[in-house]
C-alpha cells in the first residue's frame, strides 16, 4: 500500500477550519485509492508566535523535512501586525519556503463555468481562461541582501535588493518550459528589462534556456504591460514565469479575474520538498464561524496528490467533484449569488466528498 | 496677455501624429482664452538616438529647463530594443524625469460613460470609477544604487536597489493628501511592508504625514492585494499613492480597466517643472498611418492647462468636448465598436476642436 507522510500546518484565522475540510477529503481519497496518509500537525505563523515566540519553530521545520509534503492553510492576522518584520507570522511562511528550497510557486488561474457571474470581467473575456503563474519563490527582493532600515544624513532610509543569480533563473525557466510542454506550449516571461539590470539578466538567461525548448513559444513582456494585458485578454496567457515580487502581484491579479480568492490553490515546489497552500489569507474577520470556503485548500491538496503523491487521477477526481458541486449550486458565502444554495464549510466539504 | 512656453517632444512612432493633434487643440484654446503658447520642438528617445546618439541630448534638457512645461508624446520602438539599458530610448524618459526632479506622476483612471462597453469589466463595476494613481517617479528601484550586472562565483548576477529616503516619501505623501482634499478625501497607500524594509519606512512616514491631514482617510494596502482589489472593486479607490515600481504596475492595471490605453493622460510634476505625456507607448505598428487615438495626448495637454497654465476652465472645456465627441459616436480604431463611426487621428482632432 502506497503511503504519504504529510506535515499539516493549520496556522491562523480560518486556517484550522479549512484544513479540517482538506483532511476529510484526503481521507475519502485514501479509501478510494488505497493510499495511506500519515498526518502530523505542527505550528506556524501567529499560532506559533503565541505558543513559542517563533513564527516557524525548529520542530515544525524538522517535521516538514521528514515528510513527503507540507499542507499549509494560512497565516497572519491583525493581532500580530505590529510586530517588527522579522518576527511576524509571514516570516514563518518566508522561512519555510527558503529552508525547504521551494523555488517555484505554481498558481493556476482557471475560470469555472459555474462561476462566470462571479468574475469581475465580461463573460467573453473570462470564459475559457486557463493560465498558470510560475513565481520564483526563494530569491529576488524577498531575500536579497543588503536590506535594512537606517539613518543617513539625519533622515530615515529603507532599502532592499532585487537580485537574481543565473542558476536561480535557469531552474525556474526550465521548469516553466517543461510544464508548458504539457499545456498549450506558450511561456510568457515577465520582467522590467527596460529599466532594471536584474531583469536584463533574467531575460537573457530565460532566452538561453529556451534554446533547448524550441517546441515551446517564448514571449517576453514588461511587468506593467502584463498587469494590463491580464485584464484585457487573459485567455492569451498559458504559462507566465516571473520573479518573486512580480509573481506575487501578478498571480493575485490573475486570481482576482476568476472571481473568488476562495477557489485558488497553489503549490510551492523544490528539488526535494513541496508545500501546498491556498492563495488566500487567514481571513480573521470570518474565522471560527464555519463559513469559510474550503475549496482553495481542497484544491491545494489535489495539487499535492498530483505532484507529490503521483496520483493525478485522484486530483482529477477532486476537481470533478468540485465542478459538480458548483454546478448543483452549492456556494459558500464568498461566492454566493441569488439563486444558489448558501452552505457552510462543513456542508460544502460533505457535498464534495459525496462525489469522490 | 498670458503666455506659456512649451517644450514639444514628439518622440517616436505615433508620437509626431498625436503631438500635432494636441498642438491643434492648444491653438484653439489659445484663441478662445487669449493665452499665448510658444512651442519649441526638440528631440528625445529613438529619434534623438538616431540623430545624436543620445536619447536625451543636452539641448533638449536645456530647452526643457527654460520652459514652463514639457509636452511629450511617446518614445521607443523595436529598432532600439537591443541597445544596452543605458542607451535605450526609455533612458531619455527616465533621465528627463530625474533631471527636472519630476517626483510625482499623476495618472487619472476615469470611466467614460460612452465607453463602458470597451471596458473589460462588468458594467456595474466600472461605471463611475474615478481614481488617481500618484506614483513616486524619481526614486525607488528605478534609480537606486548599487545596481549592475556582474559575475560572482562564475555565474552571472543582476541586481538593483529599492530604496526610499524619508524626504522622498514625505513630499509625495503630502501631495497625495493635498490632492485628496479636493477629491473624495481618501488615500490608499500601497506597499509591501510585510516583507520589505523599504516599505516599512514608506508606511511609517506616510502615517506620520497623515497626522496633519486628519480630514482625509488613510488606508494602507499591500501591493498584491491592491492589484486584486483594483479588479474587484475599482470604485472604492480615490487617490492611490505608491512607489515608482508599484506605481508603474498599478497605474497600467488601473488604466486597462477603463477600456482604452489611448484615453489615458498623465502629468509628472516637481517643485519647478512639469511634463505631460500620455500613458500609452509609441505604437510603432500603427505609426504613420494617421489612425492613432490622439485623446490621451490631448488630455495630457489639458492637464497642463490646469496644472501649469492655471486654466482649469480650459481643461474642463477640452474634457467636455471629448465627452461630446464620444457621445456622438466618433471613435478611432482602438476604441471602435459596431454602431460607432470610425475616424482618423485628424478627424477626431477636428471633431474635438469643433466643440471648444
Ligand atoms: C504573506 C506574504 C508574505 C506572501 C508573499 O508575499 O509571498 C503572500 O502574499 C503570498 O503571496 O503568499
Ligand atoms: C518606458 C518605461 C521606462 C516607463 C516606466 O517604466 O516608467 C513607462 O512604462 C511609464 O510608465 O512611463
Amino acid at each position: 500500500k502506497k503511503s504519504c507522510k504529510i506535515t499539516v500546518l493549520p496556522g491562523d484565522g480560518i486556517g484550522p477550519e479549512i484544513m479540517e475540510s482538506a483532511i476529510e477529503v484526503l481521507k475519502a481519497i485514501s479509501k478510494k485509492y488505497g493510499i495511506n496518509f500519515e498526518f502530523h500537525e505542527a505550528l506556524i505563523g501567529g499560532a506559533a508566535i503565541d505558543a513559542t515566540g517563533d513564527p516557524l519553530p525548529e520542530e515544525t521545520l524538522k517535521l516538514a523535512k521528514e515528510s513527503d509534503a507540507v499542507l499549509l492553510a494560512a497565516v497572519g492576522g491583525e493581532k500580530w501586525d505590529n510586530l517588527p518584520t522579522d518576527r511576524r507570522p509571514e516570516k514563518g511562511l518566508l522561512k519555510i519556503r527558503k529552508e525547504l528550497d521551494l523555488f517555484a510557486n505554481l498558481r493556476p488561474g482557471k475560470a469555472y463555468t459555474a462561476l462566470l457571474d462571479a468574475s469581475p470581467l465580461k463573460e467573453n473575456l473570462i470564459k475559457g481562461v486557463d493560465l498558470l503563474v510560475i513565481r520564483e519563490l526563494t530569491g529576488g527582493i524577498y531575500f536579497g541582501e543588503p536590506r535594512g532600515i537606517e539613518e543617513r544624513n539625519g533622515e530615515k532610509v529603507g532599502y532592499n535588493t532585487m537580485i537574481y543569480y543565473e542558476h536561480e533563473i535557469k531552474r525556474i525557466a526550465k521548469l516553466a518550459f517543461d510544464i508548458a510542454r504539457n499545456r498549450r506550449k506558450k511561456v510568457t516571461s515577465v520582467d522590467k528589462a527596460n529599466v532594471l539590470e536584474v531583469s536584463a539578466v533574467w531575460r537573457e538567461i530565460v532566452t538561453e534556456v529556451h534554446a533547448e525548448y524550441q517546441d515551446v513559444e517564448l514571449e517576453h513582456m514588461y511587468v506593467d504591460n502584463c498587469a494590463m494585458q491580464l485584464v484585457r485578454r487573459p485567455k492569451d496567457f498559458d504559462v507566465i514565469v516571473t520573479g518573486n515580487l512580480f509573481g506575487d502581484i501578478l498571480s493575485d491579479e490573475a486570481g482576482a479575474l476568476t472571481g473568488s480568492l476562495g477557489m485558488l490553490p497553489s503549490a510551492s515546489i523544490g528539488e526535494r520538498y513541496a508545500l501546498y497552500e491556498p492563495v488566500h489569507g487567514s481571513a480573521p474577520d470570518i474565522a471560527g464561524q464555519g463559513i469559510a470556503n474550503p475549496i482553495a485548500m481542497i484544491l491545494s491538496a489535489a495539487m499535492m496528490l498530483e505532484i507529490t503523491c503521483k496520483l493525478p487521477e485522484a486530483a482529477r477526481d477532486i476537481e470533478n467533484a468540485i465542478d459538480k458541486v458548483l454546478e448543483e449550486g452549492y456556494r459558500t458565502g464568498d461566492i454566493w449569488a441569488p439563486g444558489t444554495k448558501k452552505v457552510s464549510t462543513k456542508e460544502m466539504t460533505k457535498a464534495i466528498i459525496k462525489y469522490i
